[in-house]
C-alpha cells in the first residue's frame, strides 16, 4: 500500500481502496489516452508508472484509448488541435503507443481498449439520460470551465459531454480504480457518480502530480521545449536527465523509478551522508534510459556521456541561465555572450575558433551552429567555467 | 400574406417566406406539441388556427408529437411534470389530440408525425456533434435559461439538448415554416441554423401570441383557472366567451377567427358605428363553440344562455370584480357581499332566500353553494345590479 500511495496527490478513497484490495481478486485499473497525441514523454510515464505498480502487484491495467472523442474531433471547429481522426490513423496511433509503453507496462498484463467499442453503441437519448443527471452549475465547478465562463471564453456544449461519456468508460469497464493527472480529478470522480447512477460499486479514484519539465519549474510539456520523451535517442535522454538539478532528480526517481521506496530511502540517505549525488543522478539516467532503450544503450549513453565529461570535469553546480531565442534557437556565439560566458559576440567567435567552446561536453567546431530551442544545454568555455543554459522558444 | 401575417409576432423572414410562396409548391409547415399534456385549450388554438390558414392556402401541415423528450422523462428526477411516457400513454395521448384538433386542422390535409422515428436513429456521437456547435454562451441567452441561472437555480445539461432536439426535427422534417409561441422563439431560430448545418435553406420563423385568459390580463393556462378548454361542454365554452371583454373579444376574434381579416374589419366598423357589441361577441362565442361542438350544439348554447339572460335584461357594461377564494372558491353569500351586491354576509343570505340572486342568469337556490374559482361569473342581484366577478384560486 506504501507503494501504492507513493507520488499519489489525490485518493478517493482509500479505505475504499484497502477494501477492495482485501478482496483479493485482481482489480481493473483503467487510465485514458488520448487518440491525438501518441508522442509520450516523462510526464506521461508518471502514470504509466503507477499502472506498472499494480501490475506487480497482479492486478489488471485498462490502457484505455478515447477514440470515440477523436472520431468526432473539435465539432466546433475552433480547435485545430482536435481534428477527426480516421480509422487508419486511430490504429496507426495505437500501435505507436504500444511501441512506446511497452517498457513500462508488461504487454501481457495489459489489456488495451478503445472506447468507441461502446460508445458507437450510445444512443442520443441514453447520453441525454446520463446529461440530464448533471446541472450546469456542477459542470462549470471544474476549473478550466468555472475560468473560461468568468473570462467569457466560449465552451463548446460538446465539452460537457466528454467527460460524461469517460464516466460512462468507468460503467462499461466496471473499472475499481482509475487513475489520472490532477487535471483530471473532476471527470475522475463524475465517473464514481454514473457508476453509482448505474448500480456499480464507485471506482477509486487515484491522481498523480503534473511532472515538471526539465527547467524544474513548469510542468513538462512538448510545446515548452522542456521534455524528455520516450522516443528521443538513448543518448538525448540520458544528457538530458543528468542535466537537471539535484531536487528534481529526487521528484523523478519518487516518480518516474520502479525501484522501491525503501531503495529510494537508501540512495537518500547515502547522499545525505556526504554521498555525490551525481552518482544517484547516474542510475536514474541510466534506469530511464534502459527502460526505454535497453540496457545496453543505456550503458553506451552513460559510456557516452562519461567520455565527453571526463575533460570538462563538469561540476555538480552551476549557473542556471535561461535564454530567450528566435527563430527557434540561438546562434552559439551568441548564447556564449549572453550566458556571461563571452563579452562580445566577436570574443565567443574567438573561443570557438580556438576549440574553447563544448556543449555537453562535445566540442563545438561549426562557428555559424544554431542552438535549438527547447533543451537544456551543458555549455563550458575552457576548462572551469560552466552554464546550464535553456533557452526558451519564440 | 395578409392573412398568413395576422396575429403574428416574429416572422424570421419575411421576404424567405414571400419567395418560397412563389414557388408554388405546397410548404412544409411544422409545429411541435409536447406529448405529455394533451387537454387543448383556447392558447393552443392560436396556433392551430395559423396551422389551417397555411391548409386552407394549400400547405401540408405537420403536426409533431415530440415523444422523443417524452420518453426519456426528466432524467434529473427534478420535474414531477414530465414522467415518462410508455408507448401506449402515447399512442392513448395522440388519440386524444387527433380528437381535440379535428376541429381546426383538416385532417385529410394534416400529417401527425412523432419525433421518436429520427431521433431514436440519432446516436449518442451525432448529437455530439450537434451540440459541438452551439456555446454555452449562446444556450444562455435564452430567456429562460439566463433568467434560472442569474438566481442560481439548477438548470440540467439535457435541457440544453433537447432544443436542439427540436432543432434537428426540422433537419428530419425538411421543414419550410416553422410556428410557435413567442416562449419558441430561441428554439425555432435554432433550427433555423442546424439546418444551414445540414445543407438545407432554413426554416422560415414564426411566432404567436400566448393568449390572454378569460381574466384579459394573463396567459391563458389551466393552472391559473382562465382558460377554455376545447373540451369543455357547449354551454360552459359559450358563457365563458360570452363573459370575456369587448376588448378581449377583438382579440380572440382575431387569433382565433376562421372569419377573414376582411369580415373582421367589417364586424368591427359596424360595431363603431353604433352596433351592440353583444351581437360581436356572440358570433364569436358560436363561431368557436360551433367548430368545437357542431353547428347544433352551438345554437342550443346560444338559446340556452340568452334564455337564461332574458329575464336579466343583463347590461353590457357592468363592474369587474376580482376576488381571491380560499379552498378553491367562496361560499356564493361571501361572493354576493365581497362583490359590492350586498353589505353583509346576512344580507346576501337573504337575498338568495328570496329568489333575488343569479349566476350566469341561473337563479342560486342553495345558500351553502361554494363556488368555484377560476371562471369568470356574472352574479345578479334583483333585476339591475350587476357584477362580472372572477375568483381567483388560492
Amino acid at each position: 500500500m506504501r507503494e501504492l500511495r507513493r507520488g499519489v496527490v489525490d485518493l478517493v478513497r482509500e479505505e475504499e481502496l484497502l477494501g477492495r484490495l482485501r478482496e483479493g481478486r485482481p482489480l481493473r485499473v483503467k487510465c485514458g489516452f488520448d487518440p491525438t497525441a501518441p508522442d509520450l514523454h516523462l510526464g506521461h510515464v508518471v502514470i504509466l508508472t503507477k499502472m506498472r505498480q499494480f501490475q506487480d502487484f497482479g492486478h489488471e491495467v485498462i490502457f484505455l484509448i478515447g477514440d470515440f472523442t477523436g472520431m468526432i474531433g473539435d465539432p466546433s471547429g475552433r480547435s485545430k488541435a482536435r481534428p477527426t481522426l480516421t480509422e487508419d490513423a486511430l490504429q496507426q496511433n495505437a500501435a505507436t503507443y504500444a511501441e512506446q509503453v511497452h517498457g513500462v507496462l508488461d504487454p501481457e498484463l495489459t489489456r488495451v481498449e478503445f472506447n468507441s467499442k461502446w460508445m458507437n453503441d450510445l444512443s442520443a437519448a441514453d447520453l441525454v439520460r446520463l446529461a440530464g443527471k448533471r446541472t450546469l452549475a456542477r459542470m462549470l465547478e471544474r476549473d478550466d470551465f468555472r475560468k473560461r465562463f468568468g473570462e467569457g471564453n466560449p465552451i463548446g456544449l460538446h465539452e460537457f459531454m466528454y467527460p460524461i461519456a469517460q464516466g460512462y468508460d468507468s460503467v462499461a469497464l466496471e473499472a475499481d480504480v482509475e487513475l489520472g493527472g490532477t487535471d483530471q480529478t473532476f471527470n475522475l470522480l463524475l465517473g464514481r457518480q454514473i457508476q453509482a447512477e448505474h448500480g456499480q460499486p464507485s471506482q477509486i479514484v487515484m491522481t498523480l502530480p503534473l511532472l515538471e519539465g526539465t527547467d524544474g519549474v513548469q510542468k513538462m510539456s512538448k510545446s515548452l521545449g522542456n521534455h524528455i520523451a520516450i522516443m528521443d535517442p538513448p543518448a538525448e535522454m540520458y544528457g538530458k536527465l543528468m542535466s537537471v538539478s539535484d531536487e528534481l532528480m529526487w521528484r523523478y526517481l519518487e516518480l518516474l523509478s520502479l525501484r522501491s521506496q525503501a531503495e529510494l530511502d537508501k540512495l537518500r540517505s547515502g547522499v545525505a551522508g556526504g554521498g555525490n549525488p551525481r552518482d544517484a543522478k547516474m542510475s536514474l539516467a541510466h534506469e530511464l534510459t534502459a527502460r526505454f532503450h535497453g540496457e545496453g544503450a543505456a550503458a553506451r549513453a552513460a559510456e557516452d556521456f562519461a567520455r565527453r565529461h571526463r575533460r570538462g570535469e563538469m561540476p555538480d553546480e552551476m549557473p542556471e541561465v535561461s535564454l530567450v531565442g528566435r527563430d527557434g534557437g540561438l546562434p552559439v556565439a551568441e548564447m556564449v555572450r549572453r550566458a556571461g560566458l563571452a563579452n562580445t559576440n566577436g570574443e565567443a567567435m574567438r573561443l570557438i575558433a580556438q576549440g574553447a567552446v563544448r556543449l555537453d561536453g562535445e566540442r563545438v567546431t561549426d562557428r555559424s551552429l544554431l542552438v535549438e530551442a527547447g533543451v537544456t544545454r551543458i555549455l563550458q568555455v575552457g576548462k572551469r567555467r560552466f552554464a546550464r543554459v535553456t533557452i526558451a522558444g519564440t
